[in-house]
């Protein structure tokens, strides 16, 4: 069967307090069916949830400020990201790599810059992506009459390889994994390491779909045989004490 | 516009010395339009190309030796692995993360086990996946009269996430990034850092496709706006200078 993933067109620019699941409603509920599921950028999520925040109304600390005289950052950005992490992993050559609060670990935390509204502004993760990704969920099916998973998604970076993709970071309603341990491939052997990170794949996919500037925040995808699941997008982030590279 | 990704059905076991593209166009060639691309699995590649080792014939290390008692694996397919490797990362709780011989960082150098033909049998990574993404691409361009890119994946591992996703080791035809530098956001800010990895991302994806056991090596791609490009699947790979995990 084939695996088909759909652009979400026509949602207007999300404000702070804006209604995002009545958002994604009006532009999906049409177009919803039964075993579909909903991949969604966490920016829209951010704002709606009011993490935004104006540069303007930060204080750098010392370290911002001498991370970001350096390596010619505005240290208000670097004061936000550190503020954002509960621990710094790498920070070299003007790159932050840290860990989030949510035990993500990205670079600069997640924050993105941009310009909404004037003057620069600075958009931050969810609080709790896997809340997000429930709120969403919950209101679809109340609204659509059955579950339809949601997908939280947003761009990394990645040790070792170019570029950037998709990711994770909250889910609901169905299985982040797709677990082939205990099966067997046709010659009998146990494939009992391969357990795929199938939401980490479908956000990858999602932003195929989306493309980055034409300002399509959600993705609906037909045809994934998820599987129920509650373990959220928090069961993606590997514990440091079983990391090779803590 | 939809993304859509279908499995190609159909495709016999391969064997050593194969005709991997006379077998995908078996499958395909009537699927194909202008504009798809296919992402192929390593694993048919590899076997078309005889990459198959039978670790019966395989003398291990002293270090294969002792690691392998350590950890409760086969020494021959730990020593498998070292041969696989130009540069050990992380070698620790029966784990080994190296650098292949193409660059990529991966666990067991990419070395998969199975038990093809009775004995047991190691199946390595193509020597040159580019390489072979690109006779593969050649031969379907001139059968069917127009290009179609190819991807040629393996699924990895990451640090910091659980669970394995699909990514690109070979690409032919196709830039493997999206390039976003340059370009502005409704707001005008410039999307500067981002630099998708979409071959990686479409590996992602295809494996949603795919399915892990059911034997389907191929995923036919339609609707994704690629553009041409000869970087390959090399270019993916960050080199070590660059990089805050060497």
């Amino acid at each position: 069967m084939s695996l088909t993933l759909t652009p979400l067109e026509g949602i207007p620019e999300v404000q702070p307090g804006d209604d995002l699941a009545g958002m994604l409603l009006e532009a999906a509920a049409d177009l919803l069916e039964p075993g579909d599921l909903l991949v969604v950028t966490h920016k829209v999520v951010s704002k709606a949830e009011g993490r935004l925040v104006a540069l303007e109304s930060i204080q750098p600390s010392d370290l911002a400020l001498r991370f970001a005289r350096r390596w010619g950052k505005d240290p208000r950005a670097v004061e936000l990201v550190l503020r954002e992490s509960q621990e710094v992993v790498r920070m070299a050559r003007g790159v932050i790599i840290s860990r989030t609060r949510h035990g993500q670990v990205c670079a600069n935390a997640g924050v993105d810059l941009s310009n909404a509204g004037g003057g620069q502004v600075a958009c931050l993760l969810p609080l709790d992506p896997d809340a997000s990704a429930r709120g969403l969920a919950r209101r679809i099916q109340a609204a659509v009459g059955f579950a339809v998973p949601v997908v939280v998604c947003d761009s990394f970076g990645r040790a070792w390889r170019e570029g950037i993709v998709n990711v994770a970071l909250g889910v609901a309603g169905m299985d982040p994994f797709t677990d082939y341990r205990g099966t067997r491939d046709p010659h009998g052997y146990d494939l009992r390491v391969s357990r795929m990170a199938s939401a980490d794949a479908l956000a990858a996919a999602a932003e195929l779909a989306m493309g980055k500037v034409d300002g399509v925040p959600a993705v609906r995808v037909r045809g994934f045989p998820w599987r129920p699941g509650e373990a959220g997008g928090v069961a993606l982030v590997r514990p440091p004490e079983n990391d090779l590279f803590p």
